[in-house]
């Protein structure tokens, strides 16, 4: 075991924890991966020196560094590793709109909401929206390159990040963009970066654009009588329009919400689209309307429209709400699988084969406009079987996203617990590719290991 | 002298040029750089294993490779050098539009205009337009990542590009990203590559996504008495909407223009911009009535709205033919600096205070909503002081550029004629962090020197 005593005396007092107690509540992510290991320690940093200190102080020492924001991640990219100094941003707090150049600088602990909110009281706003807005923080959204619901139209974290501060592996800081749209001088180190998982640097500060404040959104939702309906009817929506919102819930999803939200949802309903358009004016009421005739096209029980935001919001919060919901019911693997838009329809069906094969619960909710679904895998981890059974599913839904074309991940990251299905969609010479970056920037292989690579 | 009878065996016949007027066409590109060099042979691919070849071949026989496509750069990123291969993949022909998933695959030589127009004919819209979009070429556009004038609302070519097949520097191809909106799997090779500016492999093939046709736009013209003026206009604008664009020229370039088009622009205007809505309806209307108050709150002496396509294209095509018309009146230093946008009139009156302590003439145009300005330096260069001078202002707009926080290139990328002012950009640690990347991926050095680094 390393001797801590030179980190805590290099750092500000109390900055370095190694009270177990802490320590154990840092060794799993959101993804409560069994395996995680202890942290040797858990610096909580207040500044980018303090993590630069703690990067040199483990480059000196050959202590493996895993990075942390809220430990959110889905995909155990937070997991601790036996040894290694956990560091963690989120006490670095902080965020500057600069309303000239429409951009917020943020410190990678503040979340995502409150990035949004700050934004929102210039009349500004920060789309990118996981359905952990309210707990996620903004650095970890950069280091994952996150989504969340308004992807189908406005993108994801990558496209709204101008510049980052950035401490790398010999503990430099590095300032790569700023804020100007337009910056093509050298190599597109930012967006290297956004969606490095940890890999080749800290975060320590975010530099997004903004975008004028949305258009209040006119919600529709709609009822089928089956995933394969609902999936046809997200095609003949996007084939024509680009909705903000087009989210999807399964009969098993909308089951485990009805059951902790008791807000009136369809238990019989196979499926349940929610779209919203915030288009103004005339326009907007075009694409409800295409929106309403792609839904009723494709066999929808019930069309339901609304254009009062608290209802609107109570449908979106539902979405949100599927993977809390549906834990209750078990514990989850959950997925993140995407593929092409067309086969939509094929996947949620395939998944759904994949259930039955295995005799396992899969609910399945979708990001459905850009072909971005959770399928949530349900089993009793007290059940050795039904959790080998999970497993087996797990791999088999990322084998057919692969070989649909698609990704294993869309917006969650590798992390840990994906990087196994990783060679098979980005075949040996991309992953030999990722391997030549990451040892020319972190040679030592200190920052995540065991993530991705 | 290395002997190429190995490269001409091993190629489709014709596919290596060695007639030296041939070559001689291939020099330069639109930078026009005298101290161009001249290319051991040209390599016109039509495959990408033809590029695998060519790049193995090289690798072989330790010969540098510039990568060349319509050999439009404006900063000599196609610049030959001696003794290199010149690899053009302008014979790399055809798009494929997929309406279900929005996208294009673009064989690299595809010009920007043709795939515009293939996106068009499915009512689908290709949005990044640099001036020379008949021209220039998909490949260049995303090794470059180019700009435009629809930047300021639609972003740039990264923005745009989803998937790319690359020829790394030992020949292997590789494919990065694909049609997916959404695909964090792995490091975020896709967008290292956008931007790279030939450094860093070839691209043979690009995918970008395509967006629903853009709606009729709205122009309204200003004309100012100032340069000073019109761009405190510029901010009144962009601090309240988002246009979907927002040019400017200065009284040299109106005049300019004038000259070569005779299209009756005002000569005795200091500037004057354009600007367009393409928000549907009444909120269209509004964005409109926004610009033009905020252009007569900036006296404006004249402000000109038209809802006729033709007319409004009249104007973008004004704009366009810039820096053809400056050029009739002398050779040109092109700049291509930016900055937040807040800075954007002091960058103008910087540039004019520049042209005066250098005695030469500097004609402004500027994507002015997104801070991107290219002063356009004229000068005479058969007159050595005047060049000496032209020269000397070249650097000062660039020194300032980066005094006040911006980028030494929006949009052209560095190519030869600006990387001696990276490094006061980017820093010291970001140059080592840019060589630390080019030499993993390069190890021999080969691909496009003199670039960048």
């Amino acid at each position: 075991m390393v001797d801590v005593s030179s980190l805590i005396a290099a750092l500000p007092d109390k900055t370095v924890v190694t009270d177990p107690d802490i320590l154990a509540a840092y060794r799993q992510d959101r993804a409560a991966d069994p395996t995680a290991g202890t942290p040797l320690a858990l610096v909580r940093a207040q500044s980018t020196a303090d993590v630069q200190t703690a990067v040199r102080w483990c480059a000196e020492h050959a202590v493996p560094i895993i990075t942390r924001g809220a430990g959110t991640s889905l995909s155990g990219g937070a997991t601790a590793v036996d040894g290694a100094l956990m560091i963690t941003t989120e006490k670095m707090r902080g965020v500057t709109i600069d309303t000239a150049t429409r951009t917020a600088v943020c410190a990678p602990g503040m979340f995502n909401a409150e990035v949004k909110a700050a934004a929102a009281e210039h009349g500004l706003w920060y789309p990118p929206d996981p359905s952990s807005f309210e707990i996620c923080t903004i650095g970890g959204n950069a280091a994952t390159n996150a989504g969340g619901l308004c992807c189908v139209k406005y993108g994801v974290t990558v496209d709204y990040v101008l510049g980052l501060e950035v401490v790398l592996a010999d503990g430099r800081a590095v300032r790569l963009g700023g804020k100007q749209l337009k910056d093509t001088a050298g190599l597109s180190l930012t967006r290297l970066f956004v969606g490095s998982e940890g890999l080749l640097g800290i975060i320590t500060e975010v530099t997004v654009r903004l975008l004028p404040a949305q258009n209040a959104a006119c919600t529709v939702v709609g009822i089928f009588p089956t995933v394969h309906d609902a999936s046809k009817a997200v095609l003949a929506v996007t084939s024509q329009t680009r909705p903000a919102m087009l989210e999807f819930m399964d009969q098993t999803t909308i089951g485990a919400v009805e059951d902790m939200l008791a807000m009136g949802l369809d238990r019989t309903a196979g499926a349940m689209l929610i779209a919203q358009s915030d288009a103004p004016g005339p326009a907007g009421m075009a694409e409800i309307a295409l929106i309403e005739q792609a839904f009723r096209d494709n066999r929808a029980d019930e069309v339901f429209t609304t254009d009062d935001p608290d209802d609107g919001e109570a449908f979106t919060a539902a979405r949100r709400a599927a993977i809390p919901a549906v834990e209750r019911h078990g514990s989850l693997l959950l997925e993140d699988v995407g593929v092409p838009l067309p086969a939509l329809p094929d996947l949620v069906d395939g998944v759904a084969a994949i259930a039955a094969a295995h005799d396992v619960t899969i609910a399945v909710i979708a990001h459905a406009g850009d072909g971005n679904t959770h399928p949530l895998i349900v089993f009793d981890p007290t059940d050795d079987d039904e959790a080998r059974r999970a497993q087996s599913a797990f791999d088999e839904v990322m084998g057919l996203a692969v070989q649909m074309g698609g990704t294993i991940t869309g917006e969650h990251g590798v992390g840990r617990l994906k990087k196994g299905w990783l060679p098979a969609q980005l075949g040996d010479d991309v992953m030999e590719l990722t391997a030549t970056i990451k040892n020319a920037l972190d040679p030592q292989g200190l920052f995540n290991p065991g993530v991705l690579l």
